[in-house]
């Protein structure tokens, strides 16, 4: 999957994913109104909203970019109709032929992580018949546990050939209060937790090698470009996914650092950028009722970006 | 709510949770036959199978516990038909007077825990109409990403009055990769990063008191008593989950340095050691049969563990 990621990536020029993380006040009001006039103001009339909006966002955009990453949450939030519609669209996107990564941060002790991993990216058994459940083609995962939380994902992606994005340095403000602990060395000066932990990304990542990247990737938020550069040392083979871009701050100078020479290495998360863009003053000449081409224009600005701060890296 | 959970634990004489964590071995062959009659070896047969498992074990052992915690990854490996049974599972405990602890470990950027927190604890709005998911009365939360990704659960359960327990310690094995990492002191020794997690839990939770014990705690394993000790003492007032008895190896007399002088403090989870009782040779005479009868002894035995544990340190 890697593989086939990073071809999707080279063929779009574009090393985006489009954060599919919507919260009802990006939803335009006639999609809510039809909603809500079929299912009522309950659970199911906002998901019901939801996939009508994700639907138009996607058809408007799969064609520019390689991957969606739905956050789960967002769905999650709405209980179970909710994560109907987070199923439906891991399905759609993947029928457009999209790779899906499922922003679910799940890790717990080995036997838990196995069921979260053979939920998300593998089959459960059930008698004689294998299943499959949600069937993202990535998943983000926490490693606060440590290696014993993070394996049973590792063991499901070879077996899948799928993928990870294990988080090292996120991109929210106050990351930094565990994740940036400086951790005593032994036989080195003391370094920064995030390092340490992207340290481990790299050692399990080499069991996991793609054509030219691994499988296991790192989650490094784009708000933090300095510790990208680092972070982009210590972990050379792993692709990085990098949210944080736009509304909560970075820019497109400030992802150079996070890719490799070979212009690989990288991919950009943008949400609300991209998919509540209908309510920016940039993209409201579209208006509500095209906010679908708004979120195009969106990524096509985003691309374009980011492309531009590439180049200027020389 | 943490009042009503130390009411039940003084009332039952049993610092116990039942973790509902069932997994399809678990499960007596009747009741999954019983359940792929009516849907099939499908993702719907595997969810009525645990659902009608659940409800025979809680039927049987709901009078002399104050909790379930059912973990939510043992639903979620069956998609959304798991999670069906993961929400008429809450409901039901709920109706049968038991306080639920969701195990969910969830944990992200602000915007996103503030989705698991009107999700899990709180309602979400739709329209002019007030949701409620899966309404739990406590959920785990991953500390990871550090106080942005922590206070929308806080904020929701002073809404809501409800609670959490933070992950400190956790019980597995690798759990010292990241947690016992020796983290540079300013003023004082390095100190290991759970004691620095602990005081932040205490921190947090100094602005969230129930009568005598704050709605904000943690979660200790039973298999690391020594960190216990110290972790007891950096978080008086936070009521400590203790995962790992039984099954992961943790015994009565490990727990007593979780417990506070007044007998108060920590609550005990057992999973398998309670839902699979019927599988173990001290219970195997009651059969598949009468599985809920085993899991009955069992709590009883663990009941009276404890409590020797605790007299026996005078």
């Amino acid at each position: 999957m890697i593989n086939q990621l990073i071809e999707k990536i080279r063929r779009t020029g574009a090393p985006i994913v489009a954060g599919l993380d919507p919260v009802l006040k990006f939803v335009p009001e006639h999609i809510k109104q039809k909603a809500y006039a079929e299912y009522g103001e309950t659970m199911k009339g906002a998901a019901e909203a939801v996939w009508l909006y994700n639907k138009a966002i996607v058809d408007a955009i799969y064609d520019l970019i390689p991957a969606v990453k739905p956050q789960i949450a967002m769905y999650e939030q709405f209980g179970v109709e909710g994560l109907i519609t987070f199923q439906k669209t891991v399905e759609y996107c993947k029928q457009k032929g999209l790779v899906v990564i499922g922003d679910i941060k799940r890790g717990d002790i080995g036997s838990t992580s196995e069921a979260y991993a053979v939920g998300h990216l593998g089959q459960v058994q059930v008698g004689s018949t294998m299943c499959r459940g949600f069937d993202e083609d990535f998943v983000t995962v926490n490693p606060y546990l440590g290696s014993d939380g993070v394996k049973p994902f590792i063991k499901v992606c070879q077996e899948e050939k799928k993928g990870l994005f294990i988080l090292v340095k996120t991109s929210n403000p106050s990351s930094g209060e565990f994740q940036d602990r400086l951790v005593r060395g032994v036989e080195c000066a003391d370094r920064p937790l995030y390092e340490i932990v992207g340290e481990q990304v790299a050692s399990w990542g080499a069991a996991c090698m793609g054509d030219s990247y691994s499988y296991i990737g790192a989650v490094v938020g784009a708000t933090y470009p300095e510790q990208g550069k680092i972070l982009r040392k210590i972990m050379p083979k792993a692709y990085i996914l990098v949210p944080g871009y736009g509304a909560q701050g970075g820019k497109g100078a400030d992802l150079v650092h996070f890719f490799n020479e070979d212009g690989l290495g990288a991919i950009v998360n943008s949400s609300r950028g991209i998919i509540a863009a209908w309510q920016q003053e940039q993209y409201a000449g579209y208006g509500a009722e095209n906010f679908a081409d708004a979120s195009r224009a969106a990524v096509v600005d985003m691309r374009e970006d980011i492309a531009q701060a590439l180049a200027a890296r020389g």
